[in-house]
């Protein structure tokens, strides 16, 4: 056993699940991914305590932090609702906890990334910051006052916020909610819905937006409707910084660009945000396990 | 001098300023109410200290809470900027506690009516909770994990999220606000404009229910407004209770019930609130106050 303290830090996803051994400078010093495991439709807790476990054999592991999707109770460390593990209810981290010894905490993987921006990254030492991951689905992490908020599970779901009445029906069942215009998979869907021509994704309609009416058309579409999403985070949080990530923000400043300047044009009496791109890019999520971690350990 | 201590609680308004000797028990024993004093536009802060010292001439006082409207960082007990006073970057608290020597909070008035339902009130006990006050102006008191968002006074602003975009213009200069449909003033010029007849307020629109068509059209434009507003609230906040006060709700369940069940219908996965009436009525501002002038006092 080296004498270095470590921690393991756990992104949980639907596809994959990676861990890292993280030391007190976050830097990875060791990562494994593995295809996530599955009985059924359900995700076995096992695999992440295996992860854990292996993760730590020769090494001293004082903590480990867990992201995973859904509603999570991040207090409680119980996942409400991840429908792409197949979980309802698991408390989480009592399980984790048992079947590896380690001090340990649960988050929401959204607010895991927001922790690292928040902490590290393009929001540091911003009181009031909003992290806004672009991904296969839309959510926020919101700091208020120092805090992350979590109301058991239910904080920061802009992804389903309405901002075109009468509009696509949204995988939640509502028509017009952010994500059926500014998630991922909305610019391929979009951009074929109106050419007939099919796309990998919206990094293919960013690279058509210099030649193409129906790319802009497309992209146009999802900066108006992020624009109109975070007026009412800003009218509501009150945030002096939001960060934008995710896969699509990975477009750089052909996103947040436009996307500042219509949220800047709209804005009269409320809060002046900053609006800059993410630091940490894929790495968000890893960092802010690992920030758990510590934070576990008592540190 | 008589042994018992007292607190003083002020609820500062731009037409009146209340105040009130508060015991222990949250009881008011004495009560003042004076005309706001202005010099020129600007309401003068001594008038508040004036209230305080009388209040406390005689008796113990050992803490003040002080509510006023505005842009206010409860923290600092700073009103960046409250329109209906003449304020702009006023130090009131700092100010308050040099003239009168009482250790003193300044918060926003509608977080203080907030503290009073959340902690005495119709939220009593519920971690996560939003409390909606309508009046001449609508902004919400929202509490996440037990802690009162303040976002250096920016939080909260549900006033004016858009509900009815390409509607009237607001006050604050953006079209179809929330205010525009649902704060008190809008019943009486929504019912005039459809009809050419002026009735006095929300009260009237209401008694006019049962018989008049248009009196119907402007309350369910309201109710629509709110449920509207209120969905966007659940989704980013995600309340467990939803207290609804101001004047506007005194009209009852003519009003709470039509928004509660509007809202409830259209939540999807979000957390499913109870709505319910404000229980303090026009007392939540001073038992409030009181509440805050305890928390100054160091109890």
């Amino acid at each position: 056993m080296t004498a270095e303290r470590h921690v393991v830090a756990v992104d949980v996803g639907g596809t994959s699940i990676k861990a890292a051994l993280v030391d007190r400078d976050l830097r990875a010093v060791e990562v494994l991914r593995e295809p996530t495991r599955r009985t059924g439709e359900t995700v076995d807790v096992a695999q992440i305590a295996e992860l854990v476990n292996r993760l730590g054999e020769g090494h001293d592991v004082v903590g480990a932090g867990i992201a995973v999707p859904g509603i999570v109770d991040d207090d409680l460390g119980l996942v409400r609702a991840a429908v792409n593990l197949g979980w309802v209810d698991v408390p989480l981290r009592d399980r984790l906890v048992e079947a590896t010894g380690v001090p340990l905490l649960v988050r929401h993987d959204v607010r895991t990334g927001g922790l690292a921006e928040f902490t590290v990254g393009a929001g540091k030492g911003a009181a009031d910051a909003l992290f806004l991951p672009l991904g296969t689905g839309i959510a926020a992490a919101v700091q208020v006052d120092g805090r992350m908020l979590g109301a058991s599970g239910y904080a920061g779901e802009i992804g389903h916020v309405v901002v075109d009445p009468g509009g696509a029906v949204c995988g939640c069942g509502t028509r017009g909610c952010l994500e059926t215009l500014a998630a991922a998979p909305a610019f391929a869907r979009r951009y074929a819905e109106r050419t007939g021509r099919t796309i990998a994704d919206a990094a293919e309609v960013a690279a058509l937006l210099a030649t193409d009416p129906d790319a802009r058309a497309v992209w146009r579409d999802a900066v108006d409707a992020l624009a109109t999403a975070l007026l009412m985070a800003v009218t509501l949080f009150g945030p002096a910084v939001i960060v934008i990530g995710g896969g699509v923000a990975e477009a750089g400043e052909a996103l947040v660009g436009p996307v500042r300047d219509e949220l800047l044009s709209r804005l009269k009496f409320q809060r002046r945000p900053e609006v800059v791109r993410a630091a940490l890019g894929q790495d968000a999520g890893r960092v802010g396990a690992a920030l758990l971690g510590w934070q576990a350990a008592g540190e």
